[in-house]
């Protein structure tokens, strides 16, 4: 009797202890300078009554995807998936053998790729999937990110998300903020998982995109994919982006190349509380190592003028305990 | 003594019985067959453990905004409003005399307005708000809603909204739904207000647009409104707009014109429950009556192939008790 008070005591204690000093929602974070400002400008907004409170619906964060959410190396993961999907439909395509990016593509050149940039990827994803309808083209996506493995990492691409940024995510939701994406990748294509992989839903998604057609055949309405460009979401047309599906200027943004600059500038230059973040990709062991030369996320003006504007850069070396989730 | 406990005991009562029926959550809607198959539908897509039951992030429902949720005669309260800034704007474009659509705008020709549509609305909205940010674009709308008033009903336009739409909003998001505007207007001019006026918050407004142009002056970046149609989100526009910014297929759609026929079309060729709604205009006392003869809000295919089509056409006349808000 005595023994089961004492085991009552404990644990009951135990629960206390629980409520007094809840979980750390950041586990994968090291304690230093970004986490500490991190929680900090959450707490600042959220604390009802403080001088830097802003409404949940004001509350708006703005993520960039690739290298930011997950990996992007040693190409952009859809450049890769849009190099497959050449090669299976090369058969029916035999001029993509003389021409670019199409021959690139087909014999694996991955620098003259890289060189396309975002411009070139459209140019293979209109190719490839100009005809199919949005549901389609994400089931495509979703059965190829069931076979498809990275290939330093041997695992599926959507397991090489960061945990510290789900972390993130979860952290910034559980105190009333909305999370967008806003990238420079295929709408459409990150459609197929980003709800699943960030509990992000379809429209919380910004991205470029293709445009689509409706048509009606055989009295069945559809929206088709069309091979032209419709926006591009990267650089100064992030802002852009932003404004046409959210609407009103986000008070965090976070990224991780050049490409996500205007972003971060112009959701940091707002009045108010306001939080820029770079992930810098110094950790060649866990991840990747790359930044000014690199040309793929490249970062040099980031770097340069971010601290003096406020923005938090992360080493993804010293602020990470963790990079990828565990298996 | 007795008599306080009695008092008591019919309090209960009432209260038991508050409990056990709760209030119409549409009460501007007559009892009758439209009033009959939102209700039903609401219930079946949103009883756990039922046939029809739809997950809460899939119950979207997308509202047409002019002549859907608020009036949109003698014409498009936007292109009156456009009006009111080409007067104000007059003096410095001394070449508006001359040229259409603004001879007609400065003439009070509204004919020849009502004739020019969508499209010459946007053209005087992209003559009379390029150079302004969307902040200040707002700001200018937000001004004119203050003192504007409707020609006939001498009220705000705002005030001008439909109150049977205003329940159907609230029971609606009651019951799990999120609620889009997705209209052939400027979405800027709809973000000014939607969400004082229908629980609308920017990112849920779908709509037609201009460019706009990131641009960094003096260090401070801004987004500038440029002179140029980016999206018109009319007719077969309206799936396509829907797909750019929410992503799925919604499974509610409430028009009025012919102009939200795709949408209709779109939204109820879907899968699993659906519900399609046109607001017929045939209350001339109270609104006004018009549909297949009308240059604004034109309705017949929609008349003509609703019913078959399983659409409920609702009668302004005999379905609703009321049509604006009280004063």
């Amino acid at each position: 009797m005595t023994i089961l008070r004492a085991s009552l005591a404990t644990l009951l204690t135990a629960v206390s202890l629980a409520h007094a000093q809840p979980a750390d929602p950041l586990p994968s974070w090291n304690e230093g300078h970004a986490k500490a400002r991190i929680v900090a400008f959450v707490r600042a907004v959220s604390e009802q009554g403080g001088k830097d409170f802003v409404p949940p619906a004001e509350r708006i964060a703005v993520f960039d995807n690739d290298g930011t959410l997950w990996s992007e190396q040693p190409a952009y993961f859809q450049l890769l998936f849009a190099l497959d999907r050449v090669k299976a439909l090369a058969p029916k395509h035999p001029e993509w053998k003389e021409k670019q990016p199409f021959k690139a593509a087909l014999e694996g050149d991955m620098k003259a790729l890289a060189a396309s940039g975002e411009k070139g990827l459209l140019t293979l994803v209109m190719a490839t999937h100009a005809g199919t309808t949005p549901g389609e083209f994400r089931t495509i996506v979703r059965e190829w990110l069931v076979t498809a493995r990275h290939p330093r990492f041997k695992r599926p691409y959507t397991e090489l998300v960061y945990q510290p940024m789900l972390e993130l995510l979860g952290y910034l939701r559980a105190n009333g903020f909305k999370t967008f994406i806003v990238s420079g990748g295929g709408i459409e294509f990150l459609r197929a998982w980003s709800e699943e992989a960030y509990g992000i839903p379809p429209e919380q998604v910004v991205g470029s995109s293709i445009k689509t057609k409706y048509v009606v055949k055989n009295g069945v309405p559809a929206l088709v994919r069309q091979p032209a460009v419709n926006f591009i979401d990267d650089k100064e047309g992030k802002p852009v982006g932003i404004l046409q599906h959210i609407g009103r200027r986000p008070i965090a943004a976070f990224g991780n190349s050049d490409g996500d600059f205007q972003m971060l500038e112009w959701v940091t230059a707002g009045p108010g509380p306001r939080f820029g973040l770079i992930l810098h990709h110094d950790d060649a062991q866990r991840e990747y190592a790359y930044d000014r030369k690199s040309h793929i996320g490249r970062l040099a003006r980031g770097l340069d003028e971010g601290p003096r504007r406020g923005w938090t850069i992360v080493s993804m070396k010293k602020d990470w305990t963790q990079v990828y989730p565990k298996r």
